[in-house]
């Protein structure tokens, strides 16, 4: 197996990702409320890219069946259901609905990877599960999708842990970058927040007061789900 | 201070470099070449993109002043009068002449920077010049050229060396990618070499018996020289 990551949406070139199982991860916070929303019941996820394709796609599956959710730049859309809170979508909200996501990096990173054999989608809270679920591949390519075109510290930490743990499991062969994130994850690993806290978008989330997200969203393998883009433009569970 | 790195050289996007300090990075071994180049008594340093204008600019400036020197892919390139070996370029070679120079990565990364305020070379050769030269300065952006448009292990650690040393020194503010390379550097600071060894484009070198280059080009400091690009087009001493 090799092992390759990428550390931005906008660095998503596409010889790096064709024919390859693509994990794109958006710790802080759409990859965390996708993987959320599928342990809570959700249908499947539609990621879009613009808020306006959200309300076309309300129109057309009709308002009963979905809900609307994402951010631009951290805050909520107006007209939206919901922001980009994990706890915004428990069982209640979203089982058996269709949650139409638009954010700024995360679905972004998604549609970008197009081109992948296999895309899934990861974070902290199912590291494990996707760790398990791809460990017979040839070719993995980690998406930190970054923020507004910029490294961050967590999807970065979060790529390295997974491709480190990946490489314990499965003997795998890390590309440069690989071996650096991985690295750094080792570094860190007994203490992945303190080093996760001084991280530009962290702490901009810390400030509009979304501390409670950021401690959910640093938790290592507590939902046992893989969710996988489809041919049909959507996300479900593996 | 605010200290940022760019991890290969298709990723230097204007906004990223535009009025900042830049120090392009290319250790294996455009950089280290030019700075070695320099310190044995080169007059100037033209990096230029192709082959054919390394000759058209040695036809103007007469092949007496002229020393051409270069690789693509890491070999020589025919009707060159040297390849990309530090050892090529001492006293007796290159003294009071201009190097015209063209790489695969390093040359293609300097002119990808010219929107910077002040544009400057390093390696680990030269890495405490580079950082005493810039201490006082705002904004400092460390572009690591890496290989073939791909992070490489040598260029990274060594931006990562540099942001360390000068947050030791000046007590920057690093942005996420630069706390992490300078993350990477500081659990190495040990033996930088024994991680670089791990590197793709430092395997390949190795290949080709380039064993000498490669253990030259990671030493640190041993060079007191601050090549500086000036607005003629050129790399000249600081």
């Amino acid at each position: 197996m090799n092992i390759d990551v990428i550390l931005s949406a906008r660095e998503i070139f596409p010889d790096k990702v064709k024919n390859k199982t693509v994990v794109v991860i958006d710790v802080l916070r759409a990859t965390s409320v996708m993987t959320t929303a599928l342990a809570n019941g959700a249908k499947k996820i539609i990621p879009v890219l613009t808020p306006e394709e959200a309300f076309d796609l309300q129109k057309e599956m009709g308002a009963e069946n979905v809900v609307l959710g994402g951010e631009r730049n951290a805050v909520p859309i107006p007209g939206f259901d919901f922001g980009n809170s994990p706890f915004s979508y428990p069982e209640e909200i979203i089982k058996d609905k269709t949650l139409i996501i638009t954010t700024t990096n995360g679905t972004r990173a998604i549609l970008n990877s197009l081109g992948a054999k296999k895309l899934l989608v990861g974070a902290f809270l199912n590291d494990k599960a996707i760790v398990e679920s791809i460990k017979d591949d040839d070719e993995v390519v980690f998406v930190a999708s970054g923020s507004k075109d910029h490294f961050t510290m967590e999807d970065s930490l979060c790529a390295g842990k997974m491709a480190h743990d990946l490489q314990e499991m499965a003997g795998a062969t890390l590309s440069d970058v690989a071996i650096a994130m991985a690295c750094l994850y080792e570094q860190n690993k007994d203490d992945i927040h303190a080093i996760g806290c001084k991280g530009k978008h962290y702490k901009r989330l810390k400030g509009l007061g979304e501390l409670k997200d950021l401690e959910y969203c640093y938790q290592s393998n507590i939902l046992d789900v893989v969710p996988v883009y489809t041919s049909e433009g959507t996300l479900v569970r593996l």
